[in-house]
């Protein structure tokens, strides 16, 4: 499973306050907990949009890259923001962008930042229509877009399909419609990875984090092989590890097995 | 859920002990909890072979009569102690039974201790040759098991298909083979119930309780409706909750958030 640390966004009212002060100790402090804990990425999303996302991300994504060696994921839907990001990462790694999606211009906009420099992409299941309301509509989508980005050179394993991961107190068939629509994916392209952001299921609800483990069990039953969720959530990674040992992705338990021998179930 | 209680097991050590003192007040002690707990229905399995288990099948299902009002299930392969608890049920709704398979003579055996009585059916996707292997095996011979019953007049919607569980430890394939097998089940059958023994997939590993919630959460997921399980273990009744509102069967989460407010989650 490769994990995209979620804890350093804007949205979240210690890493507001740590944005507005240029407070880089908090944020690298974020950083390293999150890599210490098993992250593969780490999410980097300001919670600001315009000239000051623009500004905030720059001065982010170096701030991260000078805690930890792990690369980042540029969370934002604004080709400026994500340029600023991108000039500003020194990693060896190709980051992670989050994301393109099927919307206006927004696909040749961002295109046109990467400027044929390598990066993963990931790709949302949302249209200028939104995002589909079943399964085989996000699916559609989605296929779509693989299409639209491997025909610009992108290669598919680079693509981290996101198939919209829309909460449950709004929509109760839309954690059911992206479980299908991530084994309707993995079956047409099992070349690509699948990536969800877990918490977003439980926005809402009391008792989030039970939500989102039970979520993250059957996203990984769907197919799902990255996520973006909180790695210091010790009973979630624990679910994690079962979850893959019960989809037949880990040959003799030897993960679980690990997993417990190490204090993390 | 229909939630089959699964606590008086003579393979249990407790249970073995009352058995052999023929201890009514423990027994009886184990069936009010379950019931109390929200089982539908109490699985009767004294865990003998033989003489031995015909014998005991009669008094636990008798004892368990008295006790509570919920139907027992009767967890045997052997049509005598099917016979034995058969005529010891005093109850009014229909008992379950569990289970026939297409191994051999099983299946006619079994019908002919029915005798035409009213039954609600385990139907274990089991050959003379044992379980199938694949998902596809398990559906095949579980569509078939679901077509002898009803060419025999039992009704769809009395049928409770198990796929078959076997314990990860031994078959690392087996728990993703029993989801797909009830995701093509529950297509083609959809009137048909779908039903697991949970605590079978943890045979053998640390944790169990761990994996037995991560795997109800997948098994809801693809379509399990009934389930053999421990109904006094809370976090695995609060995975219940979770799940089913995340597969799309909780209109407005309101089974979840009456589960909340009553503090079962």
């Amino acid at each position: 499973m490769i994990i995209v640390g979620e804890l350093i966004n804007g949205t979240r009212a210690p890493v507001r306050a740590a944005l507005e002060r240029r407070d880089a100790d908090a944020i690298a402090d974020l950083a390293r907990r999150q890599v210490e804990a098993g992250a593969d990425y780490l999410d980097c999303n300001v919670g600001a949009v315009g000239a000051r996302e623009v500004e905030l991300m720059g001065w982010l994504v170096r701030t991260v890259g000078q805690a930890v060696d792990a690369p980042v994921c540029i969370d934002t839907p604004s080709p400026a923001a994500m340029a600023a990001g991108l000039s500003e990462y020194r990693g060896d790694a190709p980051p992670l962008v989050n994301s393109v999606t099927l919307e206006g211009a927004r696909l040749e906009e961002t295109l046109a930042v990467l400027g044929g420099r390598r990066v993963r992409i990931v790709a949302l299941a949302m249209t200028d229509a939104g995002v589909p309301e079943t399964g085989h509509g996000r699916a559609q989508a989605s296929l779509r877009l693989i299409g639209e980005l491997t025909d610009r050179g992108l290669p598919a394993v680079d693509i981290f399909v996101d198939p919209v991961v829309t909460p449950l107190s709004v929509d109760g068939a839309g954690a059911r419609a992206a479980c299908e629509a991530m084994r309707a994916i993995a079956s047409a392209r099992p070349e690509c990875h699948l990536i969800c952001g877990i918490s977003n299921v439980s926005f809402g609800l009391p008792e989030r984090a039970l939500l989102n483990r039970v979520f993250l069990a059957q996203a990984v039953a769907a197919g799902l092989d990255s996520a973006i969720l909180d790695p210091t959530d010790r009973p979630l990674r624990a679910t994690l590890h079962a979850a893959e040992a019960l989809a037949g992705r880990d040959a003799w338990c030897a993960g679980y097995l690990q997993a417990y021998r190490s204090g993390t179930l």
